[in-house]
């Protein structure tokens, strides 16, 4: 199995997440602005998502960078992540319509954790090939970022019972965490070539 | 025509009818847990389907590995791969949208045969440009899983009519059974480079 | 502007929109095999716009294969065919749903009409480019094919208010007519490589 | 972060945007001409949006044309594009099934001026890796087009509130000042490979 080829579906299958996104956000019939008052929190939620899938893109790709060889595992990894990716348009929707009401904002931070969760997954198998010293094990050093993460989730998912806006807040701060490229990887990779 | 034109097509479509699927679970009005309690059969049968179009995708690939010349013939058996496929979003909502009553659990099985056979007549015809002493011949060898795939998938069939969730159990298997990525391939591929 | 790039784009249309044409099909209330029969004509309207698409995309790449410079001509002459296709899922739904009646029957000529011209128009971009005597021209010969199509399709849409079905028959014709794929051109290609 | 990667990406959210367009002009129910005719105002904003987004995947490519390094400011003010961009068919279908009334006129004018803003700000960074004297700065000069046109879009949603029609003109009039390819890059770099 070749790496482009893994590269280029993965590409391809987040280029149409994050587009067809907007087809959840229905265009209203009535022509005033207060046609578009009641889809604020469709597009919120659409802001959101989209920085999500950004945010996988940009990093899925700086840790492809230090792949050389796939192996089944990496493969079907790989496309775990991608299932739990393909069900944010859905959870998006479901949040922007209902108003960020508890329960869509659970399962918002649900699919959320089990994205960062399959991304965890994919990192190991990733590890696995290229061994305990390799490039991405480095790079990554103690994964700070990576482990605080899920524990996020965990704690946006329990406050939706209660303040769902304070699950939004999580939700939020973890994007805004990861906003910053990995730069980790793209360092240790400079350093590598030298 | 480029053998890669030919690929990137292939993952082009691949990606989009996995995504696309998704659309088929349909967001809810209700934001409660019960409102998507009725999405259940349609989630399980995109899981399904997600699989399957993952299968398809990682074995074309390892196929399409050992083609070097494209021919008329390749081309059109192709798209007649991707047609079938192609249908899998429509019978994985219904399916899913019905329940797993008989006739819609029916189609999706007969769907599913019609690709397996469309993926047989692609293998075919590369084996007739390559010749029958080509990589694909030997790497297939008896292709015992591409002959009782679609034996399978007839026994599902045809218990759809008594009981559906029979033909379903019988789907999940042919699944597992292709989840071990076709080793054969890679096997012969790497030996072939010696 | 890079060929490549030219072709990525067109590909990734031209495999969207082969994609999307499927969410036509709305999946059926029911489950009972009638419930699919009104769907019968929308499926035989998408098997005939499938098989459009895989021809443009075949006849397409073969074109593309003489090209070496992307002039701004070919660049928008290429998007103004790809404009056209664009417009295959809308008319393939409207005929379809419609039980192919006369006008949808006589739009979808019209649209396939459209898209052959601007295939004309892009091939006369390419050639302009190229030169008389350039391997394009040469491939084409006299084009009788692509002189006889457009003729066809008038014929077609000329049917179509009297005899619908008539007109299916001509664009049935025009689509069996170019299956066969472009061997002119791989001939002269494979002939100046020598 | 590889630069191909990123132009694989942007062009596939490109092609996926032009092609779900078309899914706002719904099939219409009735098979007269007259069941078409209100989807008029639909296919007309089509048209406008199709022309736009190829002229930024013309210009898009163009501008990466030049870079060689990709920054993380690269990397997200790219991504800041793609997201308005995303808009532009939701903001098609509002304005096209409100037959251009004030406010869709508005917001659909308020978009391209974003993208154009976005546009400029990728530009901004990617001219910061390149330092002042590189090839993109050189190539822009004075960058009369990029400066008028959001000057144009200001005057076209200001009038909107008063007469639509005109909004419509002043963003047909941006169009076709952008549909000559962006001739100034190109010759700077034709100029910088003797």
């Amino acid at each position: 199995m070749n790496k482009n080829r893994l590269e280029a579906f993965s590409d391809g299958v987040l280029a149409i997440i994050i587009t067809i996104m907007v087809l959840e956000i229905k265009v209203p019939h009535g022509h005033q602005w207060a046609d578009l008052e009641k889809l604020i929190p469709v597009f919120l939620s659409y802001i959101l998502s989209f920085i999500y899938i950004g945010i996988y893109w940009n990093n899925h790709h700086h840790m492809m960078h230090t792949v050389k060889h796939v192996s089944g595992g990496i493969l079907w990894a790989n496309l775990h992540l991608l299932f739990w990716l393909s069900l944010i348009p859905f959870v998006t929707g479901w949040m922007g319509e209902n108003h960020f009401e508890k329960q869509p904002t659970a399962l918002y931070g649900i699919v959320l954790l089990m994205a960062a969760i399959a991304y965890f997954i994919l990192q190991k198998q990733i590890i696995k090939v290229q061994g305990k010293d390799a490039i991405l094990a480095k790079a990554l050093g103690t994964d700070i970022k990576g482990k605080i993460s899920p524990a996020l989730y965990v704690i946006g998912i329990a406050f939706s019972w209660y303040l769902p806006w304070v699950s939004g807040v999580f939700y939020i701060i973890v994007a805004l965490m990861w906003l910053i490229p990995d730069a980790r990887i793209e360092r240790i990779l400079a350093a590598s070539e030298h």
